[in-house]
């Protein structure tokens, strides 16, 4: 369970970070089931984030994992190439999604979209922190 | 344009009535564009009206009308009968759906769901009030 | 949480019943998220029922309900008409799909397809009843 | 023709690999038309597996071939280089999917996924074994 106050309290530090790195960002929260809880596109963010936020959220969902850590193992050659036409291609493999557990099981994730691939995971972290 | 904090205020004041009757909802905010602005998914709302609240936004900002004037269009026999397959079936044909103008035109919408066709009507018009 | 242990106790209850009235079926559990758990097709059952199977779980916890609550309401001229092709058509408006509750909430829900409305409505609460 | 008990017995064998290894997993069986017959989802596997799941026994019912054997062949400059795009991108290009064979013949396939894929196809391997 995650709540739509907890929900926002993630979704509210992740833009704050943004804000403070100048970069307007995509942003949702998803909870364990992997159903959307809570979103908001910060002004003058990319339309095509929209998706990819939401989606970032879905992949660290589905696999319990950040999706920066599937940078590595979705590369050719390696163990999980191809993985992100799996699920009805909503699998993103860059970073930006983060899981968010509480007492050591994942309750949902957050995703965020728009910068590079380090402002998105920095702006994901901010999130996760204020859960 | 919507801004991200008039998106939010919709979706506030939509939030606002939808607990003074009692009816947990999710609730939507689309620009004019289609896109995704803003989506809150209360506590205890139903899972399936998610994309039912993002679709009939969808729904109003495509047509330029609330969903509750789709209804009787959209049955047997009716000149809109089967829209709702139309658009890779987001078209909703029951209320809750409203477009939000400004100086005439259609700059977004917003989506309620999972009251009856009324609550949802009045959720999403407390929404707009409030643009 | 439904653990898979007592998602085959529904399923099992379930093919039983559908053996005792001599009707192979296709029986789905899904979790609270909507997420699949278990799933059987009984040999001799129709292809075309496995996904209706499923999508009749997915409707009874979208909307906490069972689909047999749907069917007047999704009538022409009735309040939820369109509801069906809503959730990327995955809505399902005949009877077979029922949610499991535990303490009052849902966390899954069993959905039976193959046979008549009425076969499949009694298949799923003989499921539903071993939970 | 893959009969229910069958389809169940490569399950379970499947799943009694996997606890002896320690690693929750989603095991899926189709047959030979590529249509589902038995699915089981374990506790604390990845949602993000059911889908990997099933399409990795829809793969190797569509090649005739395990999933192990594409990963050399999808590698960019490779001869089936995007495969994993087609048909509706259900292609998995991973190790863990496996055919069922009688007499010489395809009449369905395993697809296991959750762990590495040296351990799906360790627990897809077991779960053949009992066909």
């Amino acid at each position: 369970m995650i709540t739509l106050e907890a929900a926002r309290r993630v979704v509210s530090a992740a833009e704050e970070k943004a804000r403070e790195i100048g970069q307007p960002m995509d942003i949702a929260v998803l909870d364990g089931g992997r159903n959307l809880k809570s979103f908001a596109r910060m002004d003058n963010a990319w339309l095509g984030s929209i998706e990819i936020a939401i989606d970032k959220a879905y992949t660290s969902t589905s696999f319990e994992m950040s999706t920066e850590d599937l940078v590595s193992q979705a590369q050719p050659g390696q163990p999980l190439f191809g993985i992100n036409t799996t699920n009805n291609s909503r699998v993103v493999i860059f970073a930006g999604g983060i899981p968010i557990q509480r007492d050591g099981q994942v309750v949902g994730a957050v995703g965020v979209s728009d910068g590079t691939p380090d402002q998105d995971q920095q702006v994901a972290e901010a999130g996760v922190a204020a859960f």
